[in-house]
C-alpha cells in the first residue's frame, strides 16, 4: 500500500470557476499546508488538460506534495503523476490498478456502505468519502452523509479516508472530532477564497 | 507501421442516436463490409464505456476487425484494442504512441494543410482527414473541404487517409474517384440506417 499525508487535500476546480489561476490556487494553497492535490477537470479535451496540469505537476513535484489525477488514467500516465482518482462510474478498480501498476496511488470515491462493502482493500490506498455535506462542486452528487454518517461509515473502512463535501474550516473540525478521518478533501473552500494560503491554514487549525 | 484495411470506417454515434442498439449496428454494418470499427462516445464515465464497448470489442474479435478506441487511451489499454484515434485536442501523439506501445494502431484527425504538415508520421499509422462535407455527427467540426480540397490534401500524405465528413454512397463514389482516399469513414450512413447491411453494401459499391 503506499502511503501519503492525507490532511488537507485539494481538488481543483474548473479554471473560470477558481479565483485566481489555477496555478496560484494552488501554489498559495500549498504555501498554507495543503499535503495533496487532484487536478480535476470535466473538459474531454486531452490535450488541453495536459497542458493545463503540467505546471501543477512541475510545482507539486519541486515541493514533493503528491500530485494526483482525477478520472482519465491517460492523463495521469501522460502526466507521469503520483496517483489517480476514480469514482464508481469510471474504470474498474483492478482494470486502473493494472494500468497503473503497484507504485502509484489509487484512490476511491465511496458514497455509502454499499459501494464501502463492494472495495478490494487488496487494490485501493485510500477512499475520498462524501458528500459530508451537500455539495456545490459537484453536479449529480449523491445524498450528504452528515457527520455522524461519515464517521459511521469511515470507521469501518481499512484503508485511510478523506472527508469530502461542503467542508469548511468549522465543518472540517467537526469532522476531525471524530476521529475517524485520515483527512480534509475540499474544491470551494480553496479554489474560491480570497487568500487560499489563508483557508488552508484556517482547515488545519 | 501498422497496415490495416480501412475501406470502410465506422465511427459509431452515441448509442441514443443509433436505430438499433451499438451491438447490433455494429453487427449488421461487419456483415455489409465494414473493414473497422472505431468506438467514439462523448460520455466521460470510463466504466460505462467500457461496458458498453465490451460486446463491441469481443464480436469484433471474432470476425477479426480491427477496434479502434477514440480520444481515451486509458479506455482502449482497458479493453486491450487493437488501437487508438485521436484529434488535435487530444493527448500529444508522441504521449499517445508511448502509452499505447508501437504495435497498436494510432489514427489522428486532420482538417487541413497546416495540421497535416504538423504530423510526425513515424508514430502515426493513418489520418482522418475532413469533414470533406458539412456534418451533423460532430459539433465544432472544422470547415468542409469539399471532395476537390480533400484530394489535393490526401494527395500529399505519406499514409493511407480515411476521409470522413458528411459521406453518403454517391459522395463516396465522388471520393474514391479521386484515387486518393484508403477508405471511407461514416458515422450516421451507417448509425441511422434503416438496413446497416444494405448502407454498408452502397457504399462500397
Amino acid at each position: 500500500m503506499n502511503v501519503i499525508d492525507l490532511s488537507l487535500y485539494l481538488v481543483t476546480d474548473e479554471a473560470p470557476k477558481c479565483r485566481r489561476s489555477l496555478l496560484e490556487t494552488v501554489q498559495k494553497a500549498v504555501d498554507g499546508g495543503v499535503s495533496v492535490v487532484q487536478y480535476r477537470s470535466v473538459n474531454p479535451d486531452g490535450g488541453t488538460c495536459y497542458r493545463e496540469a503540467l505546471p501543477l505537476r512541475d510545482f507539486l513535484a519541486s515541493r514533493s506534495i503528491p500530485f494526483i489525477v482525477n478520472n482519465r488514467i491517460d492523463l495521469a500516465l501522460a502526466l507521469e503523476a503520483d496517483g489517480v482518482h476514480i469514482g464508481q462510474r469510471d474504470l474498474p478498480v483492478p482494470i486502473v490498478r493494472s494500468l497503473i501498476g503497484s507504485q502509484r496511488i489509487l484512490g476511491l470515491s465511496v458514497s455509502n456502505a454499499a459501494q464501502l462493502q463492494a472495495v478490494d482493500f487488496s487494490l485501493v490506498d485510500y477512499l475520498g468519502m462524501g458528500p459530508v455535506f451537500p455539495t456545490v462542486s459537484k453536479l449529480n452528487a449523491p445524498p450528504a452523509l452528515g457527520v455522524e454518517g461519515f464517521a459511521a461509515l469511515a470507521a469501518t473502512a481499512p484503508v485511510p479516508v478523506v472527508a469530502i463535501g461542503g467542508l469548511n474550516a468549522e465543518r472540517a473540525r467537526q469532522v476531525r472530532a471524530t476521529g475517524t478521518a485520515a483527512g480534509i478533501a475540499v474544491v470551494s473552500a480553496l479554489c474560491g477564497a480570497e487568500d487560499p494560503a489563508a483557508a488552508a491554514r484556517a482547515l488545519l487549525a
